[in-house]
């Protein structure tokens, strides 16, 4: 049978969400544990979005293949009691034989928060980037703008070695401004190793002046990563959703 | 020039509110700390409410004295420059020369968060006790009408060498159901040490049928802790707010 589970995390104490050897400690890792001591037998599974170190999800979204009498409610409560506090699962469902939660993804929305205020927010001060500069929220807007479309993101890739396509959609980028903080929602079809992190950066220096809004289209066709924009930290990053 | 203080903290990694010793890790010897490097010379501040380890604040409300040429502004800036991301000075004002933070407090607000769904609540972990058990809100409710009042709470109280008045008064408990959550807040004129989580430890046991809300006038009549329910964890608790 194949299950589809719906998962929220807070990534900071993780090296990012893909299982990289025995010793890494990542979300991939943490959960594939739980269910092959439950099967008693090795589990792999596969997640809809490859979260870096230090990146949050509320809607991550996984499929794995298991053999089990438990109920899906019964896998749930079991994954629960066994994760650790930062990891929760927070429903397993049934889903059809060819489900995949990464290659059929056709939308993912990712959020970015900015602190800009003066204030500190100690109760939310691992999911925000605490800026504390005053940014152009128009200006940054109209980059937006540009940013949005189907485009060779190539530039905002961290990945050097990159070999597939680096041609993604992005359907929109929303803007909101509140309390001293931005929140930037990025959804797309896709993105890039680090894209959601640079595109942020490159808003950002657009937000301070740095860069123009109409700059964008250059840096798009530059190809070059050397012409976007910093890459900001993990920390204020969140996978929000996904959509099939 | 007296100062009035108005502080924001994650209470999780520190042995509460007050400073006990050099060695210890307590909120006020954090503050202490920064404002005598600022002023070069060794000062002392006075909070509101002692809160104890692992308890959070959003309203914790302290006084002190300094001689310093900084505005309000440069001392609130220089103090969330140097103090750690789980403390925040929100404001920093000018008070009259004999406010003092605790013995003029008229009302003090504390919330105890409590997870009763079967979920898992990730990014506010450290500020819900997850009970994960049904309650029965309607008893509660009974029993805490009880217990508003001026009453003796000694039978609320952890400290047994309590030599001062054990007499309070609650003005209000409200209970709260929400998205498998249950918030209770406290307003009274003060509160024992551990009261606070002793009376909702007690609410619990009434919300599981363990204790009937008829009992509660004969717990508070005993003046015994042993007829109260449990304490609970420190970290649902947070200091909401403190009114002069």
């Amino acid at each position: 049978m194949n299950y589809r589970l719906d998962i929220e995390y807070d990534g900071s104490r993780y090296e990012g969400w893909q299982r990289q050897n025995r010793t890494t400690n990542t979300i991939q890792g943490k959960i594939e544990e739980v269910l092959s001591k439950m099967c008693e037998t090795p589990i792999e599974i596969d997640g809809a979005g490859r979260t870096d170190a230090g990146v949050h999800a509320k809607g991550q979204v996984a499929n794995v293949h298991l053999e089990t009498e438990k109920s899906c409610e019964e896998i749930c409560e079991y994954l629960n009691h066994y994760l650790p506090e930062d990891i929760a699962v927070q429903c397993v469902s049934e889903a059809e034989p060819r489900f995949h939660s990464r290659l059929l993804a056709k939308e993912k929305i990712y959020q970015y928060r900015i602190l800009t205020g003066g204030h500190k927010n100690v109760f939310e001060r691992k999911y925000v980037y605490p800026l504390q500069e005053t940014l152009d929220i128009k200006a940054m807007k109209k980059a937006a703008e540009k940013l949005v479309g189907t485009h060779d993101f190539k530039s905002f890739c961290s990945n050097k070695k990159m070999k597939k396509s680096t041609v993604r959609t992005i359907y929109e980028i929303k803007l909101e401004e509140e309390n001293g903080e931005i929140r930037i929602t990025y959804r797309g079809n896709g993105f890039l190793y680090n894209m959601v992190r640079i595109l942020t950066g490159t808003l950002i220096e657009v937000g301070r002046g740095e860069k123009m809004a109409e700059s964008i289209d250059g840096i798009l066709e530059a190809k070059e990563r050397s012409g976007a924009g910093f890459t900001v930290p993990a920390r204020g990053l969140i996978l929000s959703e996904v959509r099939y």
